[in-house]
């Protein structure tokens, strides 16, 4: 998969996108992230990228004529048509079907904001609009990062074990089970005698179970979406509504 | 502030430390980060920070006992009891209120995963456990920066202009209005009249219409819970059922 990115801050990227499963990800080849500077697409001495807000008001906007430009000259550097997403507030929130969705494009083109926000204009030129969160950050560069990094460990042969982008969070629009690791007793905290047992067929039930009560516990807007049975539904209700009468209480 | 992260990959913090506001908030001491590698505390040749997980399963889990030795000792590095926040899927979902709640803390010391997941037993560390969003990343590292970033630009001083933390997305549980600049006319799209007309008090009256409209379009989720008043909430209403009227047929 290819991903180009416009943005005014390209330092920013070399060492992230160097890191670890990224890194690892890209000197394979199942990635290959190009980073643009949007100032190389300025025609001014002071390689301006934004300017006053009309009408007013604090902070500064992202000019439309360097992004035009920028875009216009990224998306013929490479012959993939790329999907243009547009990295902002305002955008569809991202979640892990969307994620999947993403991961499956031959060729991303992100653009990325510092200061307030971007000309209204510049959002013609995008396929999508996405949001990482209901956060206000200084610019979409750690939001353009965070996609950049959910969909390579989707890519074929970034995970160093088959089966971990299946079995993990979100998968079934759950929460994951808990997880433990050696020792069995530490600080007088001990694990699940269950996942003890050798008996694969109930720690798999167990983590199932496990998985179904957190999430209602701490995510009770996930459940009604969640890739539930009707047991599994029934007893999800129970918990949410038990909660519910507690803190009303 | 004063900020401590416990990682496996303290590399990949100085280049997005140093870029922009985030740079700059640390030049003026408004912002002070440590970042510390959780391999100082481990204990074996090489260095382990992960095991395999009890019952089975695809990954790795984070061990306890590094974690439980870092956060002690980094604890003890300066005064100020911080606020401990694991990052984390499973976590509280952040939002602006979350992130304008961390901003007034003194300290907060973020413990980042890699692989499949914390042991269970690291949770009982954490005053909070926090997600940046419902999808899943190589590690905690990203989310760890996008928390700094977002607490960072609501620290006294960091950002150039006193309104402009205000006068944004989500400030009122909104969208941001439509923001224009030069050229007024770009590509043959225009300028909405009113920012060009000086009318300060109309112009205010517009922004504040095309937040209300935009979120209601985009993010109807948002409006139940947007500091609205009675005309602006029936105003929204309307938009959302139109709109659902509209898919429906």
């Amino acid at each position: 998969m290819r991903v180009d990115v416009i943005t005014v801050v390209p330092g920013m990227y070399p060492e992230v996108l160097g890191t670890s499963i990224l890194g690892r990800a890209i000197a394979t080849g199942a990635l290959d992230v190009s980073v643009h500077d949007l100032r190389d697409w300025t025609d001014d001495r002071h390689r301006t990228t934004d300017d006053y807000p009309f009408g007013g008001g604090p902070g500064m906007v992202m000019k439309p004529e360097p992004v035009f430009r920028a875009v216009g000259s990224v998306r013929d550097m490479h012959p993939a048509r790329p999907r243009v997403v547009l990295v902002c507030p305002q955008g569809r929130p991202l979640d892990q079907g969307l994620v999947r969705e993403l991961a499956t494009e031959e060729r991303l083109l992100l653009i990325c904001g510092r200061y307030e926000g971007f000309d209204e204009r510049i959002r013609t030129l995008a396929d999508d609009e996405i949001s990482i969160g209901d956060y206000v950050l200084t610019g979409g560069d750690l939001a353009a990062l965070v996609v950049i990094d959910a969909v390579a460990r989707l890519q074929p042969g970034v995970l160093g074990h088959e089966d971990s982008a299946h079995d993990e969070s979100f998968s079934e629009g759950l929460l994951e089970y808990p997880q433990y690791t050696r020792p069995a007793e530490f600080n007088g905290m001990g694990v699940p005698e269950v996942l003890l047992s050798g008996d694969h067929a109930r720690i798999a039930r167990w983590r199932r179970a496990a998985a179904v009560e957190r999430t209602a516990i701490r995510r009770p807007d996930l459940i009604e979406s969640a890739d539930l049975d009707e047991d599994e539904r029934a007893h999800a209700r129970t918990i949410i509504e038990e909660r519910k009468r507690t803190q009303d209480d």
